[in-house]
């Protein structure tokens, strides 16, 4: 069909007769049930832009398999190593893991990782209807291509609160020639190395770097055009629709470094949700998009069905040297293999935050959404700068870097194994002297590995605080990710966060998330309540800085953790314990 | 000191001095004693050749540090393993582990790895003088640069069976620009992909890619010279000498797949020692080694003293498209920048088996060395060939590509876990209709990881039949490496074998050996006496090969061995048997 692959299950007509079938089959099951999958992870060669590189895929596919369960519903994957040397773990974005946080797939803090060879089922239920992900949390292996679409419906019998005739699920990650492991080697090298701009930008694991499929239309004069088959690895997942339906768009961030600004030319998106959790519906003509992120958004197809559109992503909040990556919506009965008429969708400058601002700020809750409580009892600030220690560079929370422990948390704590890892706190604050629009006047930082203990139950405010970088004039968007739990949004502001600001705190209707942007010389105000036993980590979700240290851990409630299976615990300092403890 | 970097320690004067320094203390320590060396296994940015490049490293250096004991010592190595998401082990190439065989450093064999951020003691005793070498035993990693010198001296008090005044130690390797974890993916892919051939020979980890050592004096025509200020990390380390002197080369080839001949500009060779025994002395002008030997010879500085001279190494036995490595034998006092007049040694002509095998013949024992038993009790016959499994390219023994199991061997069998491993052998023989100079009929074959069981103390003879790759007229170089043993080299004969080449073995001074190569359509028969309690690797010494599956393990008195240590263990299903037991 044309010369682009066919998005596999977006032909409305397919969809819902697919539809059908899987709702006879869901209602013959009468309810909950466990869907199994089995996985290999394993590298591949394969072309995510035209350029082939080794990529981490699954089941021999890039990017891997999409999860599609329902509320209430078990989900169990085998996964079986099949990495020559590696280790491995799958964390499960956006999935709070209540009762099996050993499940949650971080490396160092739930669980020991899937050595090569061995296999291992993560299992856990999922509780909430919405977009998620999962992706690779070891090393830089999620910037390997370790990730796939996970997608929760509604129960059975249950609705959505709005309307929609077909969906679609757009993952958008960004590429990198260099391989990982020299990625890797680089952000820990003395003198650093920064890894660059990505070369491609994906939509669902395909981009085109050495051409542009919009020179064909005469838009790009700059590019080549491409000359594609359709079967090609990187070509594009044309979005098939017809005329006068309403479509859902899943679209989720795995990017590795990129903030992403999506646009379908033409068309209007309504928001209404992110991050599972239903929004006060809004319009806007496109959406900035940060690494962690999930939204969906609702589109009709009102224009002009004899053309086809064009769907954009573009790098924001860092001088773009990647181009923009497109796709295409087909209007049947056009020819999916006509090009779009019009130009692909103009980004907005990528500096231009006030644009970024005005569409974080529409990002509210739906009305009945669960309220945050109104007051909190432990505020933790923290301020994220970049740092040298012994002339590596570093990222630093109130100037420790993270540097994570051999005996994940979660067992470590739970066994009171008190040598595991740092056992001060981390400070809960920082100093109110610090000029946060200049650069550190003592770079100088720390590492750490202590954890935030927080008490059970207890309402926790989270103050996040950018600053300027190590170089004049520079501060960073970072898009800060909390495991195990979503965390209401009370506020955005400029400059450093002052007590005068919580008077502007939104407790009315602040939208539930597990991603949460700073944007630069900033502050993001978060709330969420410690009811979820476990140990979880909370950081930025921009891969290299995690690397060099850009995170913190939380712990509640360990003690009421169950049996913790031994998969999770053979290693470290919980391995020795427990072999030792049998053996003498 | 002109514009090479000087050989660290070959300065004879420096290493008289050194010499009467360590002596002194060697004597004040009286007798033997633990050697204590701290490391830390992490990627590097490299230049072994002048193309920047990721290593894998020891404490900051590649290649790795030199141990250097005495006959008596233990050596204990406390290993921290610094990768960001691999295991790693270290293996300890010639030494017999007797009483340690979880100390091997082979994985899945003798140990569970070393997971990233852990540490483990590496503890073994020295019991033989000679020269041997360290090297990653775990993926491709020793193909990444994980490898060092081992050198074991005589005990205080004794002597060599010969004089020297001097002595350099070079460590010879093969490097490939492509990243290991490619090369390990190609080796794995459907279709096969081949890595090739190396880009750079390397000495002691200097080889030089673009530019050519030679091209300066003028015997190089096509290559470019090299513009070196000598302390690149690519100059070639000098070896500085003084005139009419005899010095000791040790020489160790951890190549991944070149078989090399090293030659002397000007100056013959007495070679003495071999894998640690003692030869019966012999003179050559040029040597080849394979990949996992070691050899001693002697040179005596008898040439004009007003020049220098080249220091050689080539490639044998494939095609070569890798240029001959050199270094330079300076004499004292002639300056060290002077290039040699007379052009670099030529090597014999890649496919001059012949001249290969008269080597080979030379190679024989000391008088006064062990004697093989004169008689056998079972003898294990392994043909090995090419093959493909489901379109995977593998090498196979006797029809069974080893794959090698999760849980380590080692443990598995200690402990009784029936399940680790296939239980059923595998064959001792092949078939006598097998045609060894045609490529297979039937080219499908079987992985497998089941272990020859071998009584305790009985003698044992292998076979090693080499045989037509997959292509016809292909037959190529193996060399075997056994691990935890020494055998005896009985004899090496062309086409297939048979009893009455018994006739032919060479029972009076056999070498002893931990690593013999099979010539192409060739056999190579070996004995040696299992009476190392433990579990043993024994495979073909270049890394694709192994990686493709050509090996086998041998075990033997595994329930004399002592208690292995829990790290040992920790994995796989010994670590949840262990885990289990105490949990339950």
């Amino acid at each position: 069909m044309g010369f682009f692959t066919d998005y596999p299950c977006s032909d409305a007509r397919k969809f819902l007769l697919l539809w059908c079938c899987l709702s006879v089959l869901a209602v013959a099951s009468l309810g909950s049930k466990t869907r199994h999958f089995k996985w290999q992870v394993e590298y591949l060669y394969w072309s995510p832009d035209g350029v082939e590189n080794v990529v981490m895929g699954i089941n021999g596919r890039f990017p891997g398999p999409t999860i599609r369960a329902k509320v209430g519903d078990t989900v169990s994957v085998g996964l079986t190593n099949k990495l020559q040397t590696e280790g491995v773990v799958i964390h499960w974005h956006g999935i709070r893991q209540f009762g099996t946080p050993w499940a949650d797939g971080t490396a160092s803090i739930s669980q020991c990782v899937i050595n090569p060879g061995e296999n291992s089922v993560y299992r856990f239920k999922v509780d909430k209807a919405g977009t998620f992900f999962y992706h690779g949390h070891y090393g830089m292996q999620r910037s390997a291509g370790l990730y796939g679409s996970l997608i929760v419906d509604v129960a059975e019998g249950k609705k959505e609160p709005f309307h929609y005739d077909g969906e679609f699920s757009l993952l958008l990650s960004d590429w990198w020639h260099k391989d990982v492991h020299q990625q890797e080697v680089d952000l820990t090298s003395k003198p650093f190395r920064w890894i660059g701009e990505p070369q491609t930008l994906l939509i669902n694991g395909r981009g085109q770097y050495n051409c542009s499929l919009a020179a064909r239309s005469g838009n790009s004069s700059l590019s080549t055009p491409c000359t594609l088959k359709g079967s090609e690895q990187y070509a594009p997942q044309i979005l098939h629709v017809r005329p006068n339906k309403t479509y859902r768009l899943r679209v989720a961030s795995t990017t590795a470094l990129a903030s992403l600004n999506l646009a379908i030319g033409n068309h209007s998106m309504i928001v209404v949700e992110a991050d599972g959790n239903y929004l006060q519906p809004f319009s806007t003509t496109d959406m900035d998009i940060y690494s962690g992120e999930t939204y969906s958004v609702l589109f009709t197809t009102n224009q002009d069905p004899s053309k086809n559109y064009w769907i954009s992503a573009s790098v924001r909040g860092r001088e773009p040297k990647t181009p923009q990556v497109l796709t295409i919506l087909n209007y049947s009965p056009t020819s999916a293999s006509k090009l779009p008429p019009s130009p692909p969708p103009v980004s907005p400058r990528w500096d231009d935050y006030d644009h970024s601002k005005s569409f974080t700020n529409k990002v509210l809750a739906l009305m009945g959404s669960p309220k945050p409580p109104s007051n909190y009892h432990r505020r933790i600030s923290l301020l994220n700068t970049q740092n040298t220690i012994n002339g590596y560079t570093r990222w630093a929370i109130n100037n420790v870097s993270l540097s994570l422990p051999t005996s994940p948390y979660l067992g470590s704590i739970k066994f009171g194994l008190n040598n595991a890892f740092d056992h001060k706190n981390p400070p809960d604050n920082f100093s109110s002297l610090y000029e946060i629009t200049k650069p550190p006047v003592n770079p100088n930082s720390t590492y750490g590995n202590g954890v935030y203990m927080l008490d059970f139950n207890t309402t926790i405010d989270v103050i996040l605080q950018n600053a300027n970088a190590l170089k004049a004039n520079v501060s960073e968007i970072h898009p800060w990710h909390l495991h195990g739990h979503d965390f209401w949004v009370l506020g955005y502001g400029e400059g450093k966060f002052s007590t005068k600001d919580e008077a502007k705190f939104n407790l009315k209707n602040p939208p539930l998330r597990n991603t949460a942007v700073i944007f630069p010389y900033g502050w993001t105000a978060l709330r969420f309540v410690a009811n979820n036993p476990g140990a979880w980590a909370f950081h930025c979700h921009i891969e290299p800085h995690l690397h060099m240290g850009m995170g913190v851990v939380f712990a509640e409630g360990v003690h009421h953790v169950g049996r913790i299976p031994n998969e999770a615990l053979a290693c470290g300092m919980t391995g020795k314990m427990l072999m030792n403890n049998n053996r003498n």
